[in-house]
This record gives structure tokens, C-alpha cells and sequence, in this order.
């Protein structure tokens, strides 16, 4: 597709103004109050499934040369320290830790803020990116989508309906198989939903020992072909199971992120990356059932344009 | 009470043991699936309340001087790099925001991990507090609690029952005003709770303009004579809106904190600080309904002894 | 003065194209090797004076509730760990230590680089602002300027000539008191000198136990109007003991630190920042002589604005 | 070696207690100020050559995967946001640009102080090594020597002596070849020189583009059996342009680094690191002369185990 397309699709999917010109939730304003009391009512056994990588320095799949740092730990107070009688306010075996952590929020598992990313240097909402500057995302921010991200969850298992442990790098999810995995898995798309794609690129990626053939190359995932099927269904959310969110290399002659620049700029819709889904599948095949409450908060940063998320399933 | 009177309260609350020597989860194991698949039954309405503070360099309360850093928020690229025209990768108006984050886990919401304190040189389990070195918590690091965080929640409202905007900064609260509130309430106490404990501190300090005289102070809480208490109840976690968890002074002669020595390293009991819960509050005194849905799951920060984390209260 | 007044000092001053279009020095252009070796003869002793503070998270001026923190140290490998038997990779006895520094570059002692200020939009050599962006300065940076800086030095002490232990906080230095001092001190001004002018600011707030009313609030300095003598002169750089260098308030109506859009911007002079000169005013009092080898090379950190520096004198 | 030779050597060439049982300088206190006189009479030309790399993420040669981290530039304000009309403060086209760096103290070029080094429990002049915690090192930290180091350089090129590009990664360096080079050089060693050790292996790592293979593996260097050359000649300060110091494997069967463990910790011997000698060769190699002024402040970063510096010798 090129620019004229883009524009195109923009003018089919934008949601500049549908909640008014001082919204800043997006496609978060789609979980109301009635499905989410919906999606509690989905918890049948209480089972609960983490969908975060662990935060650590070598366990995240950012290439640690890029500025954008994995997660660092550094302690200010130690059980050693304690123990070598050397820890002030100490008193005998009496003692603490404590500790400063510093990373990227687009390190580990996230959600993309609608300030993240820029197409004709607009943001979410006909807003000017120049409001992102070195003081941080001025509007836009995380803070207010944070607040929100209780839903029904869907998981679309397209490994398992394609009779593969991950999709091949160059795989395009198309509407056609969205459809048949909600036909397949006995669910309906509802408005408000978070869908969580699996294109078992992770597990390909950890499988493997490592993440160095991870992070920024080519990716399984969808194009902006996708986009207005989801804004059809009233999705809130979207997650996946990849580092880049969408198919990569997209085909755009232009631009590197096409389904960034139409899905976040003009959709508002959240977009969540690095979201480990296998263990959540393994259990989905088990029993059928796809369907779940969602759990998904991220840190309500100020100013940030992503926000590092701790995500689970409850079935 | 004295160091012999903390070691008999000890054997009377420890949990070392009691999942197993390997347990790295403490009273978290108490919230089990069919506790959790109750709590979800609780949401009627679908209303979600956070109970994070905005985490921004000033809106938390640490002491800045401290070497607990509040968060910073660095800019990795920005708009306006963008609107100049030198954003690396950027074509046209097209481009994006990324940043990096630094804080102390304890410097906005958070949960203590089971790796903070250390009585007797142990931590948690009988373990040695020297595995908390410069590398971090070998063990009862933050992650393994980290996935289950999704219970049972109950707000006893201690300022409302006492007809006080805020406790006042000695109140010490007693079993008795813990069991008034639930009886008050309407609800009774069961396995597995998160209990939101509100002194009103935060509120009291937020409404002044400034957390100046918040932390490292005296505050409202309760003490170790509390902890029986928690433990005959299978309490799985309880939180605060508070710094320092319990109340200061603690009476105690010879250590600051008892109720961290018993609680996190005897119980493996979860404590949360600085949950704001003031809008829960209210919600909850409009409706009368003191129990719901509760999610707080920190991120799984790898060897880290505290999880910051965007609590949520679904009702 | 008014921005006229600035504009018609402007064209008297500039630098702009003297040292080619390509130049990204300014004035340290002025230390030749010629005057580097003069420099090295004026070494008598052998004495040799710190002029830095000592940096750390408390010592140093900056109000920690900025963004420029101060300096932040956090280990990586510590002796306790050694001890406890924990540290990866020791030996019995034998491990080491290791760390990490965060830290603004502008926190304590440092050198104001040609990328640090902005006027009209424009900086050193007339030179785009656009160039520093998030990714750090393109052009300008400190590191030309880095590996320039060992030179001659004169202290010029203006409280000990005026006989006081420090300059008044509206206290401005003018050309006679400068002229009078070189007298007084019977030394003369060369081209490429490093001029060190104290004004008693940083031992009068560290005399009173802090740095409360140190930074950001007003100082004692010079003015604009000073700024055509040290370039009829060839001053190669300036340094203070004061936070901010220039006279504050500034007396300009329209910006804050007119001293800095003039010299930093068109005369490309390079401006030092909390250099601490007590110790070596002593001596210079004791023993009368006020010119010296100085040695100041900051970091050379790519990209960067400012560079923290150690700095001294040699007698 | 074996650890009963090491042993033997650091009965040989201990200096603890010689400058006092309080001295946290070790052989810096070689550098007198008749030898300080001494070595500012050396500059003849006043040319000045850096020996440090330009600190940035990327050029410098730890292995970003590890713990130490490169230099990271974070922007506080930018001349962009100045551009854009955002940046607060700023007025019409004046404006500022602001920064925060982090790295470890090891990243680049530097000292290793006298806290770095641990053998038998013991850091230098017999202090327990437990004095280097979380809180870093309360004795033997950098600062008391930081402001010495203002000295007679000596460049040792054994890769020109040895008809070389740089030394092969399994050569050891041999008093007889230290013997050989000052001859050849025609200079002699004086108490209190600080020795640059040219072993070419920078040059040949960064002449390929890269430092893949440069820190962490083999490298030239010396072995334990020089350092009573260095302790019987007074030698203050030993550089070298390599990652680790001393020879790599080293040989000794127990312990990595037994250079550092005598050293640093018995000797009280500065070691530099990662110092650049390239540019500087080339120029003593054209005009014959090998000795020269040396300067080489390091930051002084309280609590410190090692210094950041931008070192230079001036001819």
C-alpha cells in the first residue's frame, strides 16, 4: 500500500473526536462498566495465567546495544551487607533491602501509549507531537488508559488452527483467519474485548535459548488490511506475542510501521507487545474455553508513552 | 514489647514451613483458585477504582534526598525531535516516542517482597539473608507472587467507622476496630483476602499539597499485637494507605519495624504501601458494598525485593 | 538592557566563523601550544589544588527535586558480598568491587559546553538548536573542547580584595574590579588563560551546612557588560565558585541568563560552573602568586552538553 | 604461580602501614611536589594528546550484555523542544539544553582505585573489605587520590621496540623488556612516575571496526613477576591500553586477576585502564622523546571504587 491508502484508511477507521476532543483512552473507552462486570462473569475455575516475560537484564528481548536499556537492578541495601554487621539503621540481625530498577518501558512485556507513536506529526486525537518533547508526553500519556484495563479477554490460538508451533516469520494474519479462529475456538468478537493474537513468535524466540534473532526483524503478525475489521468489532485492546506488534517487513513503500501509524494515531487503539500467550493456549486447548477475564494495568507513569504491564488471564 | 515477646509472637504466626521448604510464595498460596473464582463472582457493576498513585518524579512520596529515587522519566526520542526533522528513522511526519524509566521499587505503589526484611539474619522460609546481595534476591524475589494476584478484596475503612477525615498520626489500630469494621461493613473475613486497610494517611498528606511530612514519619497503623490475628484468618495480603506499613512508632525498644520482621519474615504475610484508597472509599461508603474483585499483580522484576504495581479494585 | 542592547553586544563579541566555519571550540582555540608551555613554567612547587567537590548525592548543589539529578551510585559487586561467600566468580577471599554513576552533568563541577544554550534559535557558529535533540548534541558537543583544556590559570579574588569572605549576593563584578584585581595581584592578562573569579558563594553556603539557598536562587557575578573585556583579552574560559555562573538577577528584562546566550552562544567562551577556589585562594594569599598551571579536562562524553570535570591548579 | 608465590610476592612488595595506618593513597604518594615540579619542566612544545576514548554507548568496549553499562546520554531538555515552543523556561528563541548520564565507573577510561580489589578478605593497608558495601567503599574509596595525579608521564611502546602493530594477546611483557624499552627511549625511571604502557591492544581492536573481541578475553599485558620492578622503582601509577591490566590468562591456577589481587590491594598501586596511547606513540616515536607531563584527574566520586577520566600528556 502507499500513502494514498494509508490516508484511505485512516479517513475508515479514525476515531479522532468519537469520545470527544479532550479524550485520551482511545479504544479504552470501549471496556465499559457492562462488559467488564461481562468478563468476571467468564471466571469459572479461578485458574490464573501470567502473560509477562520476567524483568531482567539477559530475560528481555530488547538488543541491549540499542539505547532502549533492559531492565537494570541495582540494590542500595543487601542481606550481605546486613550480615558483614556494615548496614546502617541495622540492628543485630534486624535488617533490609532495598533496591532502584531503570529500564525502557518497551523492554518487557508493555502497552504502547497513544503518544508513542506520530504519522503526519499528529498524535491520538488531532493532537501535535511537539507535546511529546524531552519533559515527557505532555498529553496522551499512560495515565489515563492505565486505570482501565480490567475486560474479557480473547485469545486467538493461530499456531494451533494452522497445525504449527509459530507462525513462519513471514506469516500475514489475515481477517479470514481471525474469523475461522473465533468460528474454531466458540467464541463471538464483542465490543471492548483485548484480544491477544498468539503468533508463538516468543516461544520460537525462547525455544531457541535466546532472543538475538527477536527484536527488530521480521515478524509475524497483521497489516493494516486488519485494521478496519477491528474497528468494526470494537476492540479495546490488542496483544501479541511479538516484540514490533504487526507483520514485518508490512509492504508500506514508506513508512517502517504502518499499523502503528493508523492503529495508535487514528484508531486510539492500545497495542500491547512482548506478551508471553503459550502457557494461556496450552490451557485453552485443554478446555476449549478462550474466553476470560482480563487483567492488564500498566504503571500509570506520567508523561510515559508505554506503560510495563504484569498481565494475566483468569479462567 | 520486647525481643522475647517478639520471639514468642513469632512462634506463634510463623508460616516457615508450611508450603513446603521450598515455597517462595508465603500467604499468597492462601488465594486459591476457588477463592479467586469467588472473587470474581463479586463484580456487579463492572466500576473499576485504582489504587496507584501517578508515578512521576514529584507526585511520590519518598524524600527525594533519600537514595530511594522517585521516578525518572528520560526521553529516548521525542515529537519534537520529530517536528525539527531529526529524528534517526523518521520520514516525513511519521516518526515515534520512546523513553527509559529509573525508581526506586518502593518509591510509588508497591508490594514488600518476601526478600525486604530480615530478622535474625533470615528472611522468608529459613533462608539466609545473605542470598539478597549486589546481584539481587537469589530467592523469595518479587516474581513468584507476582502472577497471583488476583483475590478477593476488602476495604475496611478505619477513618469512617471513627467519624475522622484521617486516623490521626498515633492512632494504633486493634483487633477490635479490624472485626467493628467488618461487622460494620457486612462482610466477614475469609481465606485468601487482600485486605485494604485505609488510615486516610495518604489523603491526609495529598490534601496539604505535598507528601512533606508523609514519609519517614509517624504514622497510623497497626501493630505486631494485630498479626495473630491476620494469621488465624488465612489473610493472604494486606495493604495500606500508608509509607511504612505499620504504625510509628511501633513501640518496640530495640528494632524500627517489628511488624515487617514478623509479618514478611516469619508470615511471608504481603504488604502493600501507599495504595491510595481514598476513591474506593467512597465508592464504598455510597453503596454500602465493602468486598470485590481485587488485581494487583507487580511487575515480575527478576532478583527485585519490592514490585511496583497499579492496583485496581473492581466492583 | 534590552534585547537591542544585547543584539548590538552580540555583534561586538561574536566569534562567529573566526576560527572557520567548521569550528567547534570557540574560544579554548586560544590555548596554542605556545601558551600551553608558558603555562608549565609558571610551576614553582609542585603543589597542586583540587578545585572539584566531591561528588555525591548529598555533597553536591543541585536541588534533588530537579531533573538534574545529583550524583547517584549504585554497586554492582561489593565487599560484603565477598565476605557473605555470594560473589560470582571469587575465589576464598580474593572478589572485587564494581558500580555504576548516575548523575546530571551539570550536578557538580563542570565545564558549560557550546551545545548547553540557545539564542535566536541558534547556537555556537551559527549552528541550528534542532541539533540537539533527544538523541544528544550532533554538533558542539563537549568532546572538541575536552582534550584542549590544560593551560595557564589566574585566580582572581574579588572577596579577599574587597575584603570579605564572599562577594554579596547582588554583588557585580565589573571590568575595574577586574582590572584592579590583576593589579593588585601583579599579574597580568595573556591570551588563552583560564580565569578562575571567586566569589566566595560556595564557601558561604557550604560554611552554613548546605546547599539550601545555594542553586537557583541569586548569586554574585559579572554581567553582560563585562563580556567585551574578556574578549578583548582572549580569555579562553571562565570558571566560578557559583552555581549558575552569571550575576543573578541578571538585570536583563526578557531572559534569564543573558551572560550565557552571549558567551556560550557567540562568543563560543567556555563557562565553568561550581568550582570550588577556597583552598587555592588561600595559598595565592599566603605566598602571592595568582598565576598557575591549570589543568581541567572534562569527560569526554559524545553527545553531551556540559562535561563534569576535575579540575586543578599547579603551583 | 601458586597462591604460597603470591604470598611470597606480597611480603615482598607490601606497602601497608608505610605512608601511615591511615593512608588511603598508596603509591600516589610517590607523586611529591619536587616530582610534580620536575614534570611540569618537561613541556617543551606544550602539545597535548588525550588518552581517553570518547564515552558513549557504543564506543566503548565493555560488553553492553553485562551488568557494567556503557555510557547512556539521557536528554533533560533539548534545543528541539526549544524549536517546537515547549520547552519550559525558555522565551522566544533562548532556550537550554540539559542531560543526565549514567555508566559504570569501568566503562571506559579510568582508575581502578584501591576499593576495587580484594585478596584474603583485605582491600589496602589491611582494611576489611567488608567496608565496600551497597553503600559503596567508606575507606580506600577514589577521592583521596583523585586529586593527585598531576605527574611525570613515561610511555613504554613495546609494540614499536618489538617491530609491531601491537602486541600479540598471549605476549607477556618482561622486566627485562621494560629494562630494554626505557634504554631504547632513552629516559630512566624516577620515583613517582606514572607509566603508560603501550601495548597496542586498543589499537587493534577499534582498527577492526569494533570491540567484539577486545574486553573479558586474553590480552598482553605483565604477570605478577614485574610488579617488584614496579615496587623497587617507586612507580605511582601504571596505564595501560588494555581492557583488564595485567596479562591474560595470567597464569595463576586459584585466583583471575593476580596483578590486581597484589597490586592494587598490597602495593596500594593505581592501575588505569582502557587509556588510549595511539596518538600519543606516534608523536614520541617522530621526536624521540618519551617523557612528558602527565595529567590524569578522576572524578571524585565519593564511595567510589574506581574513576572516570580524561587523561593527557603534555609535551
Amino acid at each position: 500500500m502507499g500513502d494514498a491508502q494509508l490516508d484511505g484508511l485512516i479517513r475508515q477507521v479514525s476515531n479522532w473526536g468519537r469520545w470527544g476532543s479532550e479524550d485520551e483512552r482511545g479504544t479504552v473507552n470501549l471496556i465499559t462498566p457492562e462488559r467488564r462486570r461481562a468478563a468476571a462473569s467468564l471466571v469459572r475455575q479461578g485458574a490464573i495465567f501470567s502473560l509477562a516475560i520476567p524483568f531482567n537484564l539477559e530475560g528481555v528481548p530488547q538488543l541491549p546495544v540499542t539505547r532502549r536499556i533492559n531492565p537494570h537492578h541495582w540494590m542500595l541495601q543487601t542481606g550481605t551487607d546486613l550480615c558483614a554487621g556494615v548496614q546502617a539503621g541495622a540492628v543485630g540481625g534486624w535488617g533490609y533491602a532495598d533496591e532502584v530498577v531503570a529500564m525502557a518501558t518497551h523492554a518487557a512485556t508493555h502497552w504502547d501509549g497513544l503518544a508513542h507513536s506520530f504519522y503526519e506529526y499528529k498524535m491520538y486525537n488531532d493532537r501535535d507531537c511537539a507535546l511529546v518533547s524531552a519533559a515527557g508526553a505532555a498529553q496522551n500519556d499512560i495515565v489515563p488508559i492505565s486505570s482501565q484495563l480490567v475486560a474479557r479477554g480473547v485469545l486467538l490460538d493461530f499456531p494451533r488452527m494452522l497445525g504449527t508451533e509459530s507462525l513462519a516469520l513471514d506469516h500475514r494474519i489475515s481477517i479470514s483467519e481471525i474469523e475461522t479462529a473465533f468460528e474454531r475456538e466458540g467464541v463471538e468478537s464483542l465490543p471492548g474485548d483485548v484480544l491477544l493474537m498468539r503468533t508463538g513468535n516468543m516461544g520460537r524466540a525462547t525455544h531457541r535459548g535466546g532472543w538475538e534473532d527477536y527484536a527488530g526483524t521480521d515478524e509475524p503478525g497483521f497489516g493494516i488490511e486488519v485494521l478496519p475489521w477491528l474497528q468494526e468489532h470494537d476492540v479495546a485492546a490488542v496483544a501479541m506475542d511479538n516484540w514490533g506488534f504487526e507483520a514485518l517487513p508490512s509492504g508500506n513503500p514508506t513508512i517502517w510501521l504502518p499499523v502503528h501509524a493508523v492503529a495508535i494515531v487514528h484508531m486510539g487503539l492500545l497495542l500491547g507487545e512482548n506478551f508471553m500467550l503459550d502457557a494461556l493456549a496450552e490451557d485453552c486447548a485443554l478446555d476449549g474455553v478462550y474466553e476470560f477475564l482480563f487483567t492488564g494495568l500498566p504503571l500509570p507513569l506520567s508523561g510515559a508513552v508505554a506503560g510495563p504491564v504484569h498481565p494475566a488471564a483468569v479462567k
